[in-house]
């Protein structure tokens, strides 16, 4: 199969058409409708093979994350996906590989009716970058600089289950809820209605891509901030409270929960939000970050999250 | 220097600051507004080293050609520039080469006032994807789909010269002129001029980046037409014309030159436009392209130009 055919076959097996794309993916570039006062919100994301997953990792999955980690940050800004383009790098063309992987990443992009308008598929080290499209009202997108002190700070969802995850990989482990615990780091829930709500309500939004600390930590920067979070309020599933592995949650990445911050007086109007959302902490004036254990005593934390170029802290 | 840094010092580079960009690079996203009545174009390309260029280009061509490849895709439809997104993917950080690939990147993104608005950093086999983002006016955009029976084909400028260059890369050959041939590979022009001027004018428009015979096959398909080329009107350099490289402008790719189509009654419209532009053949109804040779005989052509997949039929 060449280049060409395969490219054929994929944007064949889309389902989606989208009104608003006025020339499909097929030519130099697709063109593209934005509704009336909307505006533009655009994210990209590359997974590396070696960096950000393992070679054996489900072509299926690794189509779906690829998708959903973009669908994430458009998520953290409030936005409502409409478009992506994939960029594709492969040693060679394996057709059962691709199909899968093809197949995972429409399966989300259906759920959004998300149209795939474009991209490439080059040879070379396996490495997906996946950009997303999504609209929001005029002067809506949440952003990371605008926490006020006094302000509340919430996450969606539990943290900690994807990076435990992923330790478990790195060790061969054979545990007996591995299974559950992949599956949270191969399909992150990409928070997109939590965001969509969250438009009118949070002072900041971010999502947790590198862990808590080091993604609350870019609020706190960008906001000119400091935060004091409880450990013991951190939202932990049953499975990973059963570990004791509470720094993952910490320091860990790969949920990609949304962190957010609110003002209290619009804390009742987040009852509406259909995902479990929990308090954890609050913003202050001080420009540091203060984790405070059951007993109240500060944690000594390393501030760095994951950074690509440096090895990981935690696992 | 950590990832963070890192990215923090090439958007402190960058000179460009757009008033239609809400929030800048540095968030989850970035927020755009898109100019009333105009139409969103976007397109991608990825570089890979080893499969688009040898690992000893210099960083500051590499980093103007990712940009200019993606621009010669937004000049095939028509479109204005007007953001870009840039992902990286490094083996390790080298600041020395980082800082010429940025300034190579933001030499052509200021010509044409883009705003670099996102991006992301990653470790791995040294690559990068370019996603350019430009502006059309409603159902102005330039397809491949709409050449006619009688259209007349051109191309801009001359054909062929980053093909040779690239062939006397892998012959590592001292050739005289090699200077001026790489000249042409590293540091292609995209035609955004020609693009915006042809809107009006041009029943069809690609961008040459695989071969004119691949490339104005696509035209041809997706048409549904067939042309006949007469190989004495493509336009070399005198350079390549000395070097009886013929060949090297119908199946190399490379140079990001234009092919486009146009009825005859618009023809001498193109004088307003200020770049070369060559009549090299016409539309016909029988679905095949021929080419002619000076003696009016059809050359044998391999329809395929370059496929990633497949060794490249000429060098």
């Amino acid at each position: 199969m060449t280049e060409f055919e395969l490219i054929k076959k994929i944007l064949h097996s889309q389902k989606t058409q989208r009104g608003d794309v006025i020339v499909h993916a097929g030519d130099d570039g697709a063109v593209l409708q934005i509704p009336k006062d909307q505006q533009l919100v655009v994210s990209t994301d590359t997974l590396v093979c070696g960096t950000h997953f393992f070679p054996d990792m489900p072509a299926f999955d690794l189509g779906y994350r690829a998708l959903s980690v973009n669908l994430s940050d458009l998520a953290a800004m409030g936005a409502l996906p409409a478009w992506a383009m994939l960029s594709l790098t492969l040693p060679k063309i394996n057709n059962v590989w691709i199909s899968k992987f093809i197949h995972g990443f429409f399966s989300l992009a259906k759920k959004y009716k998300i149209e795939l308008v474009g991209g490439n598929l080059t040879r070379g080290a396996l490495s997906i970058t996946v950009h997303a499209h999504g609209f929001i009202p005029k002067n809506q997108a949440l952003t990371r600089k605008a926490a006020k002190i006094g302000d509340l700070i919430y996450v969606t969802g539990t943290l900690g289950d994807a990076a435990y995850g992923l330790s478990l990989l790195k060790e061969k482990s054979q545990h007996k809820n591995k299974k559950y615990f992949l599956s949270r780091l191969y399909r992150p829930t990409a928070r997109i209605e939590v965001g969509i709500a969250l438009r009118a309500l949070a002072s900041s939004c971010i999502d947790i891509s590198d862990g808590l600390i080091s993604d609350l930590s870019h609020i706190l920067k960008s906001s000119k901030k400091g935060a004091t979070v409880f450990l013991d309020k951190i939202p932990l599933s049953p499975q990973l409270k059963k570990e004791g592995q509470e720094k993952m949650a910490l320091q860990g990445g790969e949920d990609y929960e949304l962190c957010f911050t609110i003002s209290p007086e619009n804390q009742n109007k987040l009852k509406k939000i259909n995902c479990p959302l929990t308090y954890i902490g609050k913003i202050e004036k001080e420009k540091k970050l203060i984790i405070l254990d059951k007993k109240n005593k500060p944690l000594k934390i390393n501030q760095r999250g994951y950074d690509h170029f440096h090895k990981r802290p935690n696992n």
